[in-house]
């Protein structure tokens, strides 16, 4: 959410000679995505992102963001391609970084969605599965149920409890919990994985990009539509479900394609597991980021009282309806 | 150089209802200026900077740069426009903070310039000059040379001196030198103050956007011209002069406003005083800025190595020519 390596006016221009796109004429900073470093960046043709890729980001799986980004637009969904050099390449090295030139979506990030927004975004999740029935590059996914009880010792049973009391042994009865209620039979596909309202761009009620796809991973098809439920559907805190957009997400999938009955038998396993994914991370940031970073930590809680509300449906036919 | 305050697309949307500049359609945080919240807001209509004013500016001072920007845009310099709603109101609040839509200027600023580019900058700062002749309304100069003294003192000599061994000493004789010797016969005018490549925006070697006047205020008018002498005219680390640029910014000043003698028997001083200015705040920023801060701390020695050339010269006439 920072830049963390300056490029200067001089190395964009070098860097776009490579491309047919015009003239350098705005470049600017955003404050944007995960930790890379992200340009607004304007030629006298478009307007692109510039992104610098900085830790969390392995630039081995860059192939893969890049294969399935330019699958989903060759299929029609709104997503930003990465732009091709005149020599067909686009992974680039910019102030000793990998970096790519990527496509600019217009549209904004809604922090409170409204049930049409909500709908708009579970249709887009929907062409999107839709779209990679057919996507087959894979990434394993880092942040996947086995990552979940490593992470917890990483974390440390002492500092999970400063964070809540008896966090540490609910984190690990909810490690249990989906370790041995997996629904490992659902079909596999490439995933966002990390489909909240801010990697949503919208114009009004009009999906006008999805984005972010850095943690885009193979994982049960099924647990995209849940991180997606469970990052939408609550007021910031988690402490209160919004059902309107609630079913609208779900509704708005349907639309597109479809819910069966096994994904809605295994829906409540697999939003618990969503919400121990954000809570896991959230409390490895939140224990490792000084108080004095300007980076801001996302409260933990907020996943665990989104946990809590999926722990105490007895099914999933309340939800889905 | 970082966003401190989030401004949701809700709250950006609400606010543009009070101006008629069309709906929201993109809304990026943006990593620019000093320490406010930028954000790059586009219309169906237009594009805009949002900004939201934070510590260093005392939203006192706001009514000063809106009539400077005003009266600048006026007489037809590249400046950006504070935009006025539809009560005629620039000064609007936005999540808590004092806040101003401002026109948004293409261009990028230069890390390295060339001679065409200072020689551009030269002439827009001697035509912002000769605008500000018959702009009347004030403000003091909060950093001028009766800060000197007191800014060294509030950095103390231990930690002056463990920045470089002498420093506060050398400080002490150089605060001794232009207050002794500082030219107030000189013509007052409101300047920029600040005019680094950073706040200049270039096409090409044209300039198409002064910005960042948040250090303007009222000071002898050829103080405005050592400034910039003195930020562009120097390699990074100010360990080296290069003439050429040098001769470009003044040949430029002077082809739009002329350089007439009292300014040139008292550039040197000036400079030194613009050297010291830079050195002091630098000096004040990295002594009370934690290590571990995002913010990048400048290097205050940068402007020792531009003071000790300066303090060199034995006139101007070799600078000026």
């Amino acid at each position: 959410m920072a830049v963390y390596t300056q490029v200067s006016a001089e190395a964009a221009s070098e860097l776009l000679e490579k491309y047919d796109v015009g003239e350098l004429i705005t470049l600017k900073g955003i404050a944007e995505g995960v930790e890379n470093s992200n340009y607004f960046l304007e030629t006298s043709q478009s307007r692109y992102i510039l992104t610098l890729y900085e830790k969390r980001v392995d630039p081995a799986d860059l192939p893969y963001f890049f294969a399935m980004l330019d699958h989903l637009h060759a299929a029609g969904c709104m997503v930003p391609r990465f732009i091709l050099d005149n020599n067909g390449n686009w992974l680039q090295n910019v102030a000793g970084r990998p970096a790519c030139l990527i496509e600019f979506l217009s549209g904004v990030s809604v922090s409170t969605p409204t049930d049409a927004q909500a709908f708009a975004a579970g249709a887009a999740l929907g062409e999107m599965h839709h779209a990679l029935q057919d996507f087959k590059s894979e990434r394993p996914n880092s942040l996947g149920v086995s990552a979940f009880r490593p992470l917890a010792d990483k974390c440390g049973d002492g500092p999970l409890n400063m964070i809540a009391a008896g966090l540490a042994l609910r984190i690990r009865e909810e490690c249990d919990f989906v370790e041995q209620n997996w629904p490992g039979q659902l079909p596999l596909s490439s995933i966002h994985a990390d489909l909240f309202p801010d990697n949503i761009l919208l114009t009004g009620d009009t999906v006008s990009g999805l984005i972010d796809f850095y943690f885009a991973c193979t994982e049960l098809r099924a647990y995209d539509l849940a991180v997606t439920h469970a990052a939408w559907s609550f007021s910031a805190d988690g402490s209160s479900y919004d059902d309107n957009i609630g079913r609208a997400i779900l509704d708005g999938y349907q639309s597109k394609f479809g819910i069966d009955e096994p994904t809605k038998q295994a829906f409540l396993i697999l939003a618990r597991a969503a919400c121990l994914r954000f809570l896991l991370t959230r409390c490895y940031d939140w224990i490792n980021t000084p108080d004095s970073a300007i980076v801001t930590r996302k409260d933990p809680l907020e996943f665990l009282r989104r946990l809590n509300f999926y722990a105490k449906q007895s099914d999933a036919y309340s939800l889905i309806g």
